[in-house]
């Protein structure tokens, strides 16, 4: 790009390149421009174009960061539903042919469908193509597929986009769901630097901060602050509205219940695949959780109001301090 | 009121009194209309005016349901805080005047500050009053102060507004708090009827949808649908927000835990009075809990797969059938 160093011109730097606007002119970069940096991969294929999937492939395209976004899905009536949202520029029911050529493939299925779609993808895989996924445990995910992949001349790098919702479906997908959200980044120790780069990149884009981390690390961590809450929340709801309960209960159940319970509503079949995926974590986290409500709960028995009080005192300190410091959390790599 | 049968018009039944108005004239009805009831009660005293006694006072005022708000608090910085908000016509440190001559009082302080309170006051209340609270437990309330209360001439009702937020203090407060909220009337076999219609009627006049129980069905309830959650979120915050977790952890909790932990930020001195008031029930209700989450631990260290999956599909079930029926639970007497 030539610089018109005429007079009255000033350069602005932007993310991605150097414009020169007038020099009275204040430009105010909407926040999309932040991650509009171009293309990124050529092509990008979609494995499973649910929420995720199809937010993934709805921002893509919105920053325009591939030249050609496909889509794979396994049932028929997925295809219209894929083009109605706009998610792919094309959706399909051949894998090979979803695959064939693609530089980043992105496995949005459930965890344990993911080795059965990366064997049958093999034959078609671009060689230094690179292969992620979305799933929420990543040591089994990575241990599994990275060696796979790289057999085949392609590269594997884990990644976990912390957004969703209790809502399923490319109908629920958004371009902009992952915006501030933190993207996790699961290399292991024979990940090449400039993939993780490159995924680091991809996930910049699509306007997440990123955060790097071995993926043993990754589960411990989510197990407590993911996996655990989804565990509680679905104790919850199968306790309190157990229907052996009074006909009064439910309309016991208030604002607090319906948010503590929120996550309840999630995919059981997703859910199902990431507690079998993470079960020694899960299992762990659940003994420390249990071991604090016993101890909550013998203050009790013995109406120990000063253990009672710091028991709800520190909850709302450690609450209060995360919600606080939540916008400025340091992701600096691990 | 005359009823003027001229040609041309035709009656309309609004909730507290029958109006004429012309026969082409269609009477849409602003919802502040439906419990816009006029005057039941001279007096009301708000004893301790935060989140729940300054949206009472907020709301009576509102919807013109007593001549005279009176509040009471503790500190003199809140005296300002009551008259900035507009939550009393005036507010004292005096509990005697602020009791003197009220036809209605309700005692918003911390449940373990009530019976000291009620004591104090006694030589002040007029005689057939009305003395309601607003505590989270029943049963200890109603057991205390109905004996003191009737003692003194008047009358004790206990109630239980199912409305608040993480939020406290008069600042918070919000006319609209108990639209549509449950409040739950708890009754003991001596209580007057007409005492339980005027408390019903006021509840249902703030825009509550008001439910009837004994106070030990009401606390056994509850501590399933409201204490167990609390706990079990400020347990969450406890455990994952712990500072001797690395510091990547924080970071990992995101609006899953946001939501199911929200709770957690109540306050705790309120929080410690309900636990201590309703022991027996919460640590039952834990009980239960704990037994279900150690069935999942057992199911998912088998790896059951259709165990785990049905424990998460019952969760969705019963959450998103309560979510459904929520607007239409029947609340008819118990």
């Amino acid at each position: 790009m030539s610089e018109p160093r005429e007079a009255g011109f000033r350069p602005v730097t932007i993310p991605c390149r150097r414009i020169w606007i007038w020099r009275d002119f204040h430009l105010h970069l909407p926040t999309s421009i932040r991650y509009a940096c171009g293309v990124l991969f050529r092509k990008i294929t979609i494995i499973g174009v649910g929420l995720l999937g199809g937010s993934i492939g709805l921002a893509v395209k919105r920053h325009g960061l591939a030249r050609e976004v496909a889509g794979f899905v396994r049932r028929p009536a997925s295809l219209k539903d894929c083009l109605d949202v706009g998610a792919v520029d094309y959706a399909t029911l051949d894998l090979l042919a979803a695959v064939s050529n693609a530089d980043l493939v992105v496995l949005c299925t459930p965890l344990a469908q993911m080795r059965a779609r990366v064997m049958e993808m093999l034959p078609a895989l671009k060689r230094g193509a690179i292969v992620t996924d979305v799933g929420s445990a990543k040591a089994g995910v990575v241990r599994e597929l990275g060696p796979l992949i790289k057999k085949a001349g392609a590269h594997f790098v884990g990644s976990h986009p912390m957004a969703g919702a209790e809502k399923t479906g490319v109908a629920a997908a958004r371009a902009d769901l992952f915006v501030n959200a933190i993207w996790v980044v699961t290399p292991s120790k024979n990940t090449n630097a400039s993939v993780i780069r490159k995924m680091e990149r991809f996930a910049k884009s699509l306007g997440a901060r990123t955060l790097r981390l071995p993926p043993e690390q990754h589960d411990l961590l989510v197990s407590r602050s993911s996996h655990l809450p989804h565990v509680t929340a679905a104790m919850l709801a199968n306790l309190v509205l157990d229907p052996i309960r009074p006909r009064q209960q439910a309309a016991l159940c208030a604002n607090g219940f319906r948010d503590t319970t929120r996550i309840a509503s999630g995919s059981p079949e997703m859910w199902r695949d990431i507690a079998l995926a993470n079960p020694k974590n899960i299992a762990s986290s659940l003994d420390a959780f249990i071991a604090g409500l016993q101890k909550f709960q013998r203050d009790l028995k013995k109406a120990d109001a000063r253990s009672v009080a710091k028991f709800f005192e520190t909850a709302k300190n450690r609450r209060d301090n995360w919600e606080k410091q939540r916008p400025a959390l340091n992701l600096s790599e691990a």
